[in-house]
């Protein structure tokens, strides 16, 4: 079998799985199991039954966050199923617990319908703080995140859209600011209609940059364009004011920023055609859209998903933050404010350092999850989606 | 609110709930980012989707037992909804991790309607080892169980009937050798056809008890009673050998065993009643169907489901032992032979200090939890359904 090798360094860390879940309280003697179990524990069921609100102060699950996933879309790998796609979603979780000292479970899926796939987790809920949706493929996880999001009172946030955004946006606001531009005199180009082009470009929108062309595999969105699903069809109106037509290298020709979140190449000659200190973002992982060291040889700036090199776009500055911070405020949604919200404390985490190579902070920057949840609560109690805070 | 105190110990064990999950491996540096999670987790990923069984060895969910509950029957307190059932399956939880290691998480359910539990533990069960059903009102619980066996290829376990049997049938056999009886010779009262009235009834019989009958609130079951469920029809064709007919204290005539699962009292009148050396298991919580020093004035040997007497018949002796082993054998059910040998185990761990107060080992015996799992893990590859170990 291609890539495994048992005694190798990753294979070693995952044996018997990457999470451990502990009891907070030893129970040792009578004494401690009659307060964390019966006869105790009646007591806080009778309370919780009488005022709901009580389970979150005396439960674990106002702090805890299910990572859920079909499997359908998971890194680079495509649809490998609920099982193969565990060890990420335990990752993730692990994410979560390091960096925002949350609790968080996976939930892999033995389905792929829509349908389905809301109403488990409709009917898991009530276990749950709130769900993290994760590698669900496009346009599905379009569908299934706008359902759940009216169907739940708890914050429900698709990681590869809103996670990749926030991260995206805050770079970007940097990357102006380090070359000298407004955010709103940008003009973009987004190679990739799937789940992060399509939040990506949303974002930048509601950010106030009002040139953005997206391409998909075949090419600029324009409302011209037939045979589109509802979501490009969507961004094609939404986005282009311009009317471009053509391939994304048409696209290109004088754009200020490329912002990569499909796999597609972008050689030289392209790359050379936009403006002058261009900005490039080539997210895609392991081998970025543009090659870096071509992209630095035109472009003022340069960012990728990678971690050898600087500017690394990675979703852990934003997911762990955003649902702490939720969870502050007790906030009963996510709003597109907090995710803006978000995306300004992440880029003012590095306001003090700012250069070409630092538009981002590192992923263990410890400043990072601290600064986006202050920012996500304060901006939740300001949208009015917050509830009294709960006991840490 | 009745019994609401912030200020008490049991409310102070719960702020915040009582469960914590962490990673294995402190994520602190780009090194031990890239073996948990991207992009060496793509190794795992592609592996098990290759090879589905090897999932058992590089994810956490081959020792990950769910514990599914839709709060229709919690403790005494009956329907109280998910949320309140909530701070019952956490302790449960801990239970599972500090009495065998394991991991344990809670799923309350936003449903009570049967064929959306079983759609719904089916679709989230890739995320999981086993499936611990936990205060399930009945008879739903029967039919949800059976079905779930029927669906699954992981252990599927309603405890509130096979955790309280096992402690039950062990208890019995040391019962019965501590008054010099046979199992087999004992005539048995059992009050009460709920989940754990029908579970205990069935595991005697397994266990070769043949002279058996149960009561519900309404009387004796027998097979000329009209209007029963399907599955105390089945109870009253399967037992009560001897035609028996009226109440319960017409069936302690001369009985050996009382076994109480329900909360319906008995009277001194009836107790005395009894054979010589009689054996009383009051299991009511908090108050036990036979006052405890009324019982001792005429049995032999008493035993009640509480903590402040010897004799405590509590399900922890069973379930932290009984995933533990079908974990260890990988076996994907837990037969009837299973539940048997756990039993056997269990009374065996006293053998050496058998007393009329002591036939059972505390909750706290640290001897049990292993010696259940062992004998388990046995049978279960004895009986042919065990898979390769699994790494621990």
């Amino acid at each position: 079998m291609v890539g495994f090798d048992p005694d190798s360094a990753v294979f070693r860390v995952h044996e018997g799985g990457k999470l451990v879940l502990r009891s907070k309280l030893p129970l040792v003697d009578r004494e401690s199991l009659s307060l964390a179990y019966t006869p105790g524990v009646a007591e806080v069921c009778s309370a919780i039954a009488e005022d709901e609100s009580l389970a979150r102060t005396y439960t674990w699950r106002s702090r805890l966050v299910a990572v859920v996933s079909d499997g359908t879309a998971v890194l680079g790998l495509g649809n490998i199923g609920p099982a193969a796609a565990l060890p990420v979603m335990e990752g993730k979780a692990a994410l979560f617990s390091e960096f925002a000292g949350l609790n968080c479970v996976p939930i892999v899926l033995a389905t792929t319908d829509p349908d389905e796939i809301v109403e488990t987790v409709v009917r898991i809920a009530p276990s749950f703080g709130g769900i993290n949706l994760e590698d669900i493929s496009a346009p599905r996880c379009f569908e299934i995140e706008a359902r759940l999001r009216d169907r739940l009172d708890i914050p429900v946030f698709h990681d590869d859209q809103h996670g990749t955004a926030i991260v995206v946006l805050a770079a970007m606001r940097n990357a102006a600011k380090v070359t000298g531009r407004e955010l709103s005199d940008l003009r973009v180009v987004v190679s990739g209609a799937g789940a992060a082009g399509v939040a990506c470009t949303k974002i930048l929108l509601a950010a106030g940059i009002g040139d953005i062309a997206v391409a998909d595999s075949r090419g600029i969105l324009h409302a011209g364009r037939g045979g589109l699903t509802a979501v490009k069809d969507e961004l094609a109106r939404t986005t282009n004011r311009t009317g471009l037509t053509g391939s994304i290298h048409d696209a290109l020709d004088g754009a200020d920023v490329f912002l990569g979140v499909s796999a597609g190449a972008i050689g030289e000659v392209s790359v050379a055609r936009m403006s002058p200190n261009s900005i490039i973002f080539a997210l895609a992982n392991p081998t970025p859209e543009v090659e870096p060291e071509m992209a630095h040889r035109h472009a003022s700036v340069v960012a990728t998903g990678r971690s050898d090199y600087p500017n690394q776009i990675n979703n852990v500055l934003a997911f762990p933050g955003v649902f702490a911070g939720a969870f502050d405020a007790g906030a009963h949604t996510i709003t597109e404010n907090m995710k803006l919200a978000a995306a300004t404390a992440l880029s003012d985490v590095v306001a003090d350092e700012l250069a070409p190579d630092r538009i981002v902070p590192t992923p263990f920057d410890s400043r990072v999850a601290p600064a986006v949840a202050a920012a996500v609560a304060e901006q939740a109690r300001a949208d009015g989606v917050a509830r009294e805070p709960v006991a840490r």
